[in-house]
């Protein structure tokens, strides 16, 4: 039936670049293992004519496509259902990067360039690009883009969003939007490029960004100080963007929790500062040197010991003393894996409403389940938390989920909603969140979001199904 | 014919706030006297809500609507046609300031609030809200979002876009979309927020901001150095940067001819240095101490002498030095209004094109228009520059005006095209650069945004006319 789609795709991408049968499980299966689905056809096509291409084959044949970065995604958005009748389109083979402009402070990579890549095309040349994030090993920086990513270094130089400059986006209909730009102001009709950016692949496929770069700062330096409560954590911050400005590129909340099972799963790793109920890492990067970094952050650190904002602190005193304190922050959600599956939530509120946020939802899970633990950590900075709970100690994680999971994002999300915060901070929606969003986000909003996907993608085949989809999805059996 | 609806009207808003008749060239002429209109009212309501029911009444009457800030706008984007059909809906009764989020370093304002209250009412708290720019005693908040206005910190802070979290919107239907937010990481669907901002009226009414703000810097200074060339601009900007970093605060070049005119015009303004075929005004923010700043100022320009990249540079020993800086630069657009009307070009390319762009149509337009001046000045660290022809000496203005503003600019924008750059980098199109949008945005980017118009505003009734509308505009007489 759908042989003649495959003639085209095969004469259009070359044959060893459009896969069916055999095991497609590195493109069918998400991250997380909750999704599994089964795609009509995996297509690796290898130019943004060639996307184009692929996408005006499939708007003839009525096929639906679901574009694919890495499918390092945590929200279930770039595999294909279980229908085996939507495209798999993988942007792995447009990797290349196109041009470093060292004085206009830009690069233009292909969008399937993996998130390092791109950060080492850029050091190589001197410059940096701070997107930072866990995947960076292996996400792509169209998938970063196409969901809006966030990660370590947002405080200071924003989320995705905020460091590319331009697009380039092959529509529904299969035409290539050109609006890859180096500028920095540009006042020329609708804001397109923000529209496509966290879109995740609903109104078209991006294949190219024009990004921001920052000049390498000359020294990093990071910090731990352990704070009594939220509302000090809350203070620090205040403190040390007052004092440090631009200059603060990172401020992690660790709750005491967290780092216990740290603890408990990685003896090995070094926790420098006796246990407290939360541990602040900081990181700042400096446009002078590492000697004026570090007695920036001293005298910061006085400041605040003696506003009673913390009750002890460290400054790393090498490069490897910084990386080993990162090193304790990034392993948090391997330790928690370890403990168990627990019940993620990837929330943002405003940073004056956390501590409150906090107290109370602590509170209420407290009551609902008892002995429910809590796996607290996140970009405070930013408002952002990843409020994980976890089973009762010594019960069984997959049964908690199991029973639980619904009543416990249903508590976590009404406290979100009465602080003003945002279900998805970082993750976006995908499949997973997509009825949660329907429930929650306004009449008004979800009207003008319906209306711009029928305007831009009539049919409903960019990725049906995600975000605003109506399109079933299928988890994993 | 127009009673019932100026009935409901007036029932809405009360009857004082409905202005017919009489002289109300206030809201009917722009600031630049390029556009006269006649409205069919103006209507200034009191709430959001008002707004919403004005919206309402005008949709059930087919009549259109053009909102208007502080009527500062300079592409005629804010004033009526000269149809007398089309209600003003002036903004400015909704100017309170909402709530001052100091731990959160955000504040919510409403729409009508001058820019000028707004910067006033952060720094009451120690804040800053950095949007900066010429007409900030009169603009609004609403109209710098709609415009998405750029001004003098872009190179630090961002254009309006980047300083805003949220937005309160009334829809084309007269519904109310509270977008209000206070956070700073949210991927729950399509970013409306941005499609808002820089639409210039056309998909709705902001009503309301959310916006950021920053702690306030220790000490601010300034520093003017002569360059022989825009290369050496471009080489100083990189130097800056990089030994700078975020602490550059404003980059604004000056040229020679420009600089001759305040000389003339004012010469009672103090020109510190030699002339010189090219000026740069630096500034720097700096979260330390005026010592530390001036410090690190004097450094960076004496790395740059000994680079050769500038031939002079003197720092601002105290703020009233500073402000005189400013001052200097701020006096060109007057000292050119002195020296009579001149065709005015606010484009943007790439920093890494700048010294291109000019030299290349410098050497154009000589050809083609022998004696022309050019007033050259702008924010260089955006790619910003305010290329403006003036008449040769001695000639008439209106009348080189009248005889060569089509040749000019089509000149001028054919350079812009070929250099990757933009039109319109701070006004945005609003009436007067609609056709050359038409004609020089592509066909993709266009079909694109006239989607997006006839989803969001299917009977054409915001702005029309503006930006991407069929209406006709009607210049002053």
């Amino acid at each position: 039936m759908n042989a003649p789609l495959l003639d085209t795709l095969r004469a259009a991408v070359g044959a060893p670049h459009v896969l069916v049968g055999g095991d497609l499980s590195a493109w069918e299966l998400d991250w997380r293992k909750r999704y599994r689905g089964q795609a009509l056809a995996v297509v690796r096509p290898g130019s943004t004519q060639e996307v184009a291409t692929v996408v005006q084959a499939c708007a003839a044949h009525g096929v639906a496509i679901v574009p694919q970065g890495g499918n390092t995604g945590l929200v279930g958005g770039s595999v294909p259902d279980a229908s085996g009748t939507q495209l798999l389109l993988s942007l792995q083979r447009l990797n290349r990067v196109r041009e470093i402009d060292a004085a206009n402070l830009t690069m233009t990579v292909d969008a399937g360039c993996v998130l390092q890549a791109v950060q080492e095309a850029a050091a190589a040349q001197s410059l940096l690009f701070p997107l930072s994030l866990a995947a960076e090993g292996s996400c792509t920086i169209g998938g970063n883009l196409a969901t809006n990513a966030g990660g370590t270094q947002v405080l200071r130089y924003g989320n995705a969003r905020e460091l590319c400059l331009g697009l380039e986006v092959v529509t529904p209909a299969g035409e290539v939007w050109n609006g890859l730009s180096g500028l920095r102001k540009d006042n020329t009709g609708y804001d397109l490029r923000d529209l496509y950016i966290g879109s995740e692949g609903t109104l078209g496929i991006i294949t190219a960004a024009t990004l921001k770069l920052y000049p390498q700062p000359a020294a990093k330096v990071t910090a731990l100080a352990a704070v009594g409560s939220l509302e000090q954590a809350v203070g620090l911050l205040q403190c040390a963007q007052a004092r440090l400005g631009a200059g603060l590129t990172g401020f992690e909340v660790m709750g005491g929790f967290a780092l216990e099972l740290v603890a408990k799963h990685f003896p090995q790793i070094r926790q420098p500062l006796a246990p407290s109920p939360w541990m602040v890492l900081l990181e700042q990067s400096d446009t002078e040197s590492e000697v004026h970094a570090r007695t920036l952050f001293e005298s910061m650190l006085e400041a605040a010991l003696e506003q009673e904002l913390i009750t002890d602190a460290a400054v790393a005193e090498s490069i490897d003393q910084s990386r080993s304190l990162w090193h304790l922050r990034e392993s948090i959600p391997l330790a928690q894996a370890e403990e168990g599956l627990n019940i993620k939530h990837d929330i943002s509120v405003p940073v004056s409403r956390i501590p409150s946020f906090v107290a109370q939802t602590d509170a209420r899970l407290a009551q609902a389940f008892p002995g429910a633990r809590l796996v607290n950590f996140g970009h405070l900075g930013d408002g952002n938390l990843h409020y994980n709970v976890q089973a009762p100690e010594g019960t069984s994680a997959a049964e908690f989920l199991r029973e639980h999971e619904a009543q416990v994002n249903e508590l976590v999300y009404d406290a979100v909603a009465a602080h003003s915060g945002s279900i998805s901070a970082e993750h976006g929606i995908g499949a997973l969140k997509r009825e949660e969003l329907t429930r929650r986000k306004s009449a008004v909003a979800l009207g003008l979001m319906r209306s711009i996907k029928q305007a831009l993608d009539p049919d409903n085949r960019m990725n049906p199904g995600r975000m605003l989809g109506s399109a079933p999805t299928a988890p994993a059996p």
